[in-house]
């Protein structure tokens, strides 16, 4: 066995009945796995049993009557991830949650709460909400423009990160001696104004084991891009093939430097549905026969969903795919341009688009070997620093953690044992230092100085 | 051993550090409690283990430096419960929210989502914020009026609940014979639009186990008691003596029934502190010897806060409680009154209101037997459907648990085992009937369609 410095991370992309369109029909998946609690417990002891870096819960705050089964009824991701945690002890918990219908000063508690509650093991998933629906779910008549959406989602994020250093790590004396509870010299006020937010602070919750949570982003639009660029720290982006992965992967730690950032402290982890067999050809036979029994019309709703649940039906199918003008720029924008962009550049027609993109095959097929081949390739060559797996089955889930990992192990590329117990710790990512302890020690001149300034 | 048909409820509040000017100091109390995740479960535990109704996470969301211990540094209520749900099986779980400054699609999410995780034990405390400065961590430069708040919760309330109307109990069919998963008949949106709120729905989350989270109130200024009296099923009331108590009890029952509910649905419970020992001058003494310990300075910043922190140090301490004119009237407007009321009937100079409102001696001192026959007056004399106890020192509340609740037991007064595994069952509440679900029933002309409505 050798080892790499390099190392492959992954996250487990906990989903109750499958994302898949008809993942929820499999045997081994309760109907309401989405709101069992129990079956989130236990697939994420799955996931920590075999050494995984987190568990990952997806959201959006808007339905429709045809949207797919794993929107319509599931648990809301800090409640689930603050029961979780008790279930587990090293997995890091990751949380989708909008900027775009929260307030920081909310959102600032309840992360620094699932971090402190979980041991330093929290992280947010940042999204700006897509769909142009979600709108009528909090008092507005229009879903806040694209643009306006990425620029509230930085200062939203500036200030929550801001509200997290709210304390100095040694701001709770708490010595029963002296009857101090709080140094007020190492309390921080906010005092923030800006365009769409004002917060004075502080928040009412100390420091976590790992300082802040960590940031997760998943745009891939212009827009998703930069902020990802200037905040991430992980990256749920949705690529569909190698050579897209690659031009992302080298494009995002190319924009992270250019920002002034470390592009090592941004970890790229594409979702991804493994399908495995003993051998390829098997694991091909059960990925066309899945394909086989799939419902077009679903296929055309989910197709719809980019671009605001744009009603695909009225067109025809098997000519090329329509024109939809600016259609989408104001939802998921990056996913809409993609699929409009490929349709035009390789003719497709509506039907080949809705199989392509809202059914499509998956990428991770064939033997454990050869996933764990296709794995290493991505991984070496630049596209991922690792993958989220997308888990539906419990053993389908198996056959990943049971065959492909020990071939991913033996070749030095994935732990065998946790070496730390933050999610900061497993991506390698620094505890970043308080903004106000950073300030102290700046300004201090001598070692003296420099020494109490630290607390030491 | 008599049984009585009606029987003491009983909730615990777990404050963390504890919510007395020097609780913290308690040689049993960590000095991180507040944030230590475990201090709660185990608490949840000796509570569930002495069959209480509840465990109750008292919140505000702002703070000054000179805040008490247990406001400076806590976790998030709705992601501790969840937390804490899975150390726990029976016991109610119930979090304070404030309208004031959350959407309400949000909030039906988290309690819908902690109702479903915790099997049925949910339930919401509705606060409007009592503090000035609240307005300031949410964009606001003043805070909402007093009126406004009540206004602005009524209407809150009724998009909550409405929401979590938005599916009828049969909604999920689930069957993978025919691959339905939802009858979109029984998924309905709200289209709320109100004064302060417009929201469409539906919500993305089934009904629980108890059809509805159970919503308290801890309101007693006027509005405060009107919002109860439409909606409140427990109450959490700051009553610090017997004669208030009753008072209020009885407006309270009296309004509900105007309001035409059923005044047993309403279960009020104020919250208290009794210090037990083996005899009465022992208890008393312990009573004494830390009201001898406490700070003045202190007690004069408590005394301050349901006036929005006003500085009473401005004022002589020995003479007659200041004129605050209006003060107050936009803060915790009930206890800011109530304050002023008493202080002006009765004489009190300022450092006398400091002691008696700010740190005050505990109604409930004394032996076991002293302390029970206590509970079973304020019971039976119709001042109390039971009471809230505040939970600091774990040996402390095992003398309540292990010495004064078996001599309720062998009065007949209080359970020995579970009955209900819901906060619903526990507190003798009915399982609201979904109004879409009525609305058919009430439609149906013969048997046939009134059972094929309910789904019979």
């Amino acid at each position: 066995m050798s080892t790499s410095p390099r190392q492959l991370k992954f996250g487990a992309i906990l989903t109750g009945v499958g994302t898949a369109q008809n993942e929820w029909l499999h045997p081994e998946i309760p109907g309401d796995a989405s709101i069992d609690i129990d079956w989130y417990r236990q697939q994420a002891q799955q996931a920590e049993a075999a050494k995984f870096d987190l568990i990952f819960i997806v959201d959006s705050p808007y339905i429709t009557p045809d949207s797919a089964p794993h929107y319509l009824n599931r648990l809301e991701p800090l409640t689930l991830l603050s029961a979780v945690a008790g279930a587990t002890s090293k997995i890091g918990l990751v949380a989708t949650l909008t900027t775009s219908y929260t307030e920081p000063f909310n959102v600032a508690r309840q992360f620094a709460s699932l971090d402190l509650i979980s041991g330093g093991r929290a992280g947010w998933n940042v999204v700006t909400t897509g769909l142009e629906g979600a709108a009528g779910n909090f008092g507005r008549e229009q879903h806040i423009d694209h643009t306006e959406r990425y620029r509230r989602a930085g200062e939203h994020l500036q200030v929550v990160q801001g509200l997290w250093d709210s304390y100095e790590d040694d701001a709770f004396v708490r010595d029963k001696q002296s009857g101090v509870f709080l140094d007020p010299q190492r309390q921080h006020r906010l005092d923030h104004q800006g365009e769409f937010f004002s917060v004075t602070g502080p928040l009412n919750i100390a420091r976590s084991p790992q300082g802040q949570p960590v940031i997760f982003q998943a745009g891939i639009s212009e827009s998703g891009r930069n902020l990802a660029a200037n905040f991430a720290e992980g990256i749920f982006a949705g690529v569909d093939n190698f050579e897209d992965a690659r031009a992302y992967y080298q494009d995002i730690k190319q924009r992270t430097a250019a920002a002034g950032r470390n592009p090592d402290h941004v970890t790229i982890l594409p979702g991804i549905a493994p399908i495995i067999a003993d051998t390829d050809e098997q694991a091909q036979a059960i990925d066309r026969e899945r394909h086989g029994e799939l419902d077009l019309h679903k296929a055309l709703v989910q197709l719809g969903r980019p671009f605001n649940y744009h009603d695909f039906s009225q067109y025809p199918l098997d000519e090329p795919f329509p024109d939809l003008g600016d259609l989408g720029s104001n939802g998921y924008r990056g996913h809409a341009e993609h699929i409009k962009h490929v349709a035009r550049e390789q003719g497709l027609t509506l039907r080949q688009a809705a199989w392509r993109f809202a059914a499509p095959f998956s990428n991770f097929v064939g033997s454990p070997k050869t996933v764990a081949d296709e794995i290493e390739r991505w991984f070496v060559e630049g596209a991922v620093d690792g993958f989220n797996i997308r888990v539906g089955a419990p053993g389908e889930f198996a056959r990943f953690t049971n065959e492909v990992l020990p071939l991913l192990r033996e070749r030095g590329l994935f732990r065998s044992e946790y070496s730390h117990s933050t999610l900061r710790g497993h991506l390698g990512l620094p505890v970043p230092v308080n903004r106000h302890s950073a300030a102290r020690v700046a300004q201090a001149v001598t070692v003296g100085e420099h020494l109490q300034a630290v607390g030491a």
